[in-house]
């Protein structure tokens, strides 16, 4: 396809001056406007790009399937998929899944259609025995411990990272522990579930199932977690929350109710984002922006890959 | 394209069933797995859809352009169209801009090329006469007043909620009152302080340069802004902040600073997102994930149409 350097060769000006015409700059004269104007009209842009792709096999087109685009977590994971593609002339097919399998079956479909070149999971639904059908279509990268499956992947070490920060909160004096996740049933969760449960067995000490909070997601649901916590007559002193959406919302509660943060509660996040930083929330740093780089790479990389990232623990006012 | 109905029929089992497998769910028989399995793969899924695309013209695919996907804002207008998209079997080709006209223009061309049916642009960078070239080739839909323009349109009435919003803290005294803008040179800034401007002039008053703020987009811009009001000898006494996060910024750098709002700042915020109403930020709502919907459904309706959209104020705690 034609860029902006074939149009300012072919209309014998600077590409200055293409960017200029095309962002209705008002310095550029009248013939040299006319001149980029012919130029686009005469590039080769006219050939139907469809026909290209049945030649060529090709489409420069990724899935992206995310659960929610309005959640952060996914919209950073979906921008650093974003700004490795626009380099390598690729651009993105958002399929918003809500976690329905049919959604993200319509995703696997685009493969082997070959609508897509490539498709990015964020937030796995369908089985493992259905994504694997599709992977002789095409690369499937998915973000979770892929490992001993027929995908790429790049997954975070949720099992190490959670084991620090319970081993973080004990050493802080903390006994009542609880955590807030978002869906019961994801691979994620179930990997930080696992490292709870080990951490309590290990030690011979039994844990309180009312401290389990499940579909934790945004910034609101930190209201009926605390009240509730408040409820209780034996409350956890601190909590583990795996969206620092959620962390926020706890901490705001607890602040416009005399709550003591981390005097009667203490709060670990998770994904350092902007608002963590802002209320100074203790929290692991999860590169997602960087995630979704790599996650980028190894679609159009070519062969099979497991990346594991580590996540590093911010410590700041809430624990 | 087939879809969970066609299979279930093909299959001889209930849509229930087929969704069971998609899911891996345990209590599904062998016998009704395969089958399903095997319908999926003997349904017409093998024809190539590119080509189908050609032939029919259409690709089901809807451009959307946005500067940056990461920004709640905009990742709200893209929810909508996504939630009405998935009705009608269209998918979204996501375009981060970065607000670079070569991105845009990229877009653009995938109209001309008929890689998309229509495409949707969030926060526009080229020039209108750039934009109008492309109309012949699909619909273009702006989110912007595109009023005498060749393009469908849905916008705010961002001149008379400014308006109001500036009334409204004249009402409450504030003769000294700024803004924090976006983008300088934006449509929307442009009506904005339009209104800022013929408010004061009507009323034959001065208004100072200090007090304007531009390139306000993120919770951590509060920061700088308030600095900057901090060395002020003659700081302004309200803020109009067109964007949430930014508000939320500043209302907590004064919390932490123990600047009095809205005693000593009012703060009047824009959009209504759920940080707004956590922390009680005064605001006018807009429906993004309502204008997401109506421009998906202006991008597919054909024919050319303009709404206007009417924000409204909910009075909180930061006036």
């Amino acid at each position: 396809m034609a860029n902006i350097k074939d149009i300012a060769k072919l209309a014998g000006v600077s590409v200055t001056t293409v960017s200029r015409v095309l962002n209705g700059h008002p310095y550029v004269s009248m013939a040299k406007r006319e001149a980029v104007l012919q130029a686009m009209e005469t590039a080769d842009y006219e050939r139907n790009i469809n026909a290209v792709h049945l030649s060529k096999g090709r489409t420069n087109l990724i899935g992206v399937v995310v659960p929610y685009i309005t959640r952060p977590y996914f919209g950073m994971v979906v921008e650093g998929i974003a700004d490795e593609a626009i380099k390598d002339n690729y651009k993105l097919v958002l399929i918003q899944s809500n976690y329905e399998a049919e959604r993200e079956l319509d995703a696997l479909m685009m493969l082997k259609l070959k609508q897509i070149d490539a498709l990015i999971i964020c937030s796995r639904t369908c089985s493992w025995e259905t994504v694997e059908e599709y992977t002789q279509y095409g690369p499937i990268i998915v973000l979770e411990d892929g490992r001993g499956h027929q995908v790429s992947s790049i997954f975070m070490d949720h099992y190490q990272s959670f084991t620090r920060a319970l081993t973080y909160l004990r050493s802080k004096g903390h006994h009542k522990i609880g955590y807030c996740l978002a869906r019961q049933s994801s691979p994620n969760s179930n990997l930080r579930e696992a490292a709870y449960r080990d951490f309590y067995r290990s030690r011979n000490e039994a844990y309180n199932h009312d401290y389990m909070f499940y579909d934790c997601v945004q910034l609101e649901d930190g209201e009926w977690i605390m009240q509730r916590i408040l409820e209780m007559d034996d409350p956890p002193t601190a909590l583990l929350v795996t969206s620092d959406q959620v962390a926020a919302g706890i901490l705001a509660f607890c602040r416009e109710n005399g709550i003591d943060v981390p005097g009667q509660l203490a709060i670990v996040g998770f994904d350092n984002q902007p608002i963590a930083r802002m209320m100074h929330i203790t929290t692991f740093e999860i590169p997602l922006v960087e995630i979704g780089r790599r996650a980028f790479l190894q679609a159009v990389g070519g062969g099979r890959a497991h990346e594991e990232i580590h996540l590093n623990m911010i410590e700041r006012q809430t624990v």
